[in-house]
């Protein structure tokens, strides 16, 4: 049998098998942490799994996402997209996208683009919607930042891209090794579309990875969040099938009915995720786990990870209560 | 303005105008190549892009797919999807699929799991569907195979789990630079589902990756081919409920009507593909710019490439006419 504690992609892969006994989510519920984990520590013989080690964390592992930095997209259709946004990689396109939920421009804007294996995208499909004003029209270039006080914990495993990959503060991260760090283009990250040079994109035009990491984006675009809920509605749109992945006048786009960042409603609607501390042990065993898997299924641990597969734990806690 | 050749990957990201002028398709359609880029080639400051290079390629870059290697999988909505099978790699658990195929094992079989950023899979649902005759049921564990004898053109860019990446015969692969080779789970790759070793799938089960690439897979299952079109399709289908993806009971599950061997149709109706020559001049140029991207969009270009990023142009061609 497996592991209680096998989670997403730290779960069994491709099985024969229905008979499974683990917990499927991309987000780890909190709530649904089976106890059993911790009454049944993993034998001394058998190294701890990623799943075992998420299933033995405590609290002082996570820290909770600002309620400012919580973008909540809710669809027309009732889904909720619910995005952590980045201020402190993109500070100035961080408060464009704030300042423009606040002014209601994103209600009844529409998801326009989704090209298989690259990216859903939203904005203004009439290109015609005026800003509110305040937005900051040419914003600088946030694709990079100095590394100076990430503190970023590097992973010791190659990369094709950057000359190191790590975390810091709960984000996975990319450098150059001489000062730049920035965020990497992976699955659920959420980036800035822009036109052409000297554009950098206001933030009224977002989009998300719906593939295998775009990473020649990395350093030429502003990476401004990660999706924490909702990427399984974003990712099983219908593809578009005009050019670029661009839906057809007349086909279905998702409207957004209200876009708010949960600093702005009342404490108990408020969602809360938490990311688990990437400085803090639990965080170190997790991702030698996931580069050494010692889960049942495999043979052979691949001795390494790509960054994209190690995006740092999320999990929703309970609302606040007063 | 952008490039007439831009494509798919290769194509400008996201972009705040609609105004495009590129071809969208995942697979390049030779039929749909601009003629104005043969017409207009890249001035001599601009280094060719990869869609430059794959618009001026010559019918000598490309190579088809055997008809024995195409598995054409019709479902029940009226959709296809063409898989290239590798018998180079993965040679029995191949044939035992062909041979299922033969005697009409997957018609009515199933889509039952579809995981986000994981896997796509699909077999039969009741685990009581017999095998039909022929079958090998415990075929040998094809995860690697020796790389003396393909040739592998090598890539210039580390690898996060693998001593070495690059290509061969039409595929990516990947090698622990001692004489191992093996087929690495990317986008759009397909491999066999099994249960604990022992066990290494019959080829009854089968899976299609749908997100960034698990690679910790690789060397643990059998990788047997790539989706070559219809992946829009299985990539959009809406991510089960159940744990690890799979479907609730009374949840649609899309159904293949049909599964054929190219080979065994009449010759008219053979759809075909071709794949660029991993070993020409065409692609080894194509590599290049995908790993420096020249295109207008970027102002970074990376200096390196994922293989998952860099898996061969494959474009379908016009059936035989005899």
């Amino acid at each position: 049998m497996y592991h209680a504690a096998m989670i997403a992609k730290a779960c069994p892969p491709p099985l024969r098998s229905l008979a499974l006994g683990a917990a499927p989510l991309l987000i780890l519920s909190a709530l649904a942490l089976p106890l059993a984990a911790a009454a049944a520590p993993p034998a001394a013989k058998s190294p701890a799994t990623a799943g075992d080690i998420l299933a033995a964390s405590i609290p002082a592992d996570w820290q909770a996402f600002p309620d400012a930095d919580l973008l909540l997209l809710d669809f027309d259709s009732g889904r909720r997209v619910v995005i952590a946004l980045a201020p402190g990689f993109a500070p100035v396109h961080v408060d464009n996208i704030r300042k423009l939920v606040r002014a209601g421009w994103f209600d009844g804007i529409t998801i326009n683009r989704v090209q298989d294996n690259y990216v859903v995208q939203w904005g203004d499909a009439t290109e015609k919607k005026p800003l509110p004003p305040g937005i900051v029209s040419a914003p600088p270039a946030e694709y990079e930042r100095p590394a100076t006080g990430l503190d970023v914990r590097r992973l010791p495993y190659p990369d094709s891209y950057a000359a190191m990959v790590g975390h810091a503060r709960g984000w996975p991260v990319a450098g150059d090794g001489k000062g730049l760090a920035w965020l990497p283009h992976c699955y659920g990250m959420v980036g800035v579309g822009r036109n052409v040079a000297p554009d950098t994109g206001t933030g009224a035009e977002l989009y998300v990875v719906n593939g295998h990491g775009p990473r020649h984006l990395d350093r030429n675009i502003a990476t401004v969040g990660r999706v924490l809920s909702g990427m399984e509605m974003l990712s099983a749109l219908p593809r578009g099938t005009e050019q670029l992945g661009f839906y057809k006048e007349g086909e279905a786009r998702p409207a957004i009915r209200s876009a708010r960042i949960a600093a702005d409603i009342p404490p108990a609607e408020r969602p809360r995720f938490e990311v688990m501390k990437t400085g803090g042990p639990a965080f170190a065993a997790w991702t030698k786990a996931r580069a050494n898997r010692q889960d049942v299924f495999f043979n052979h641990p691949a001795g390494g990870v790509d960054i994209c597969n190690v995006l740092p734990p999320v999990r929703p806690t309970p609302p606040l209560t007063r």
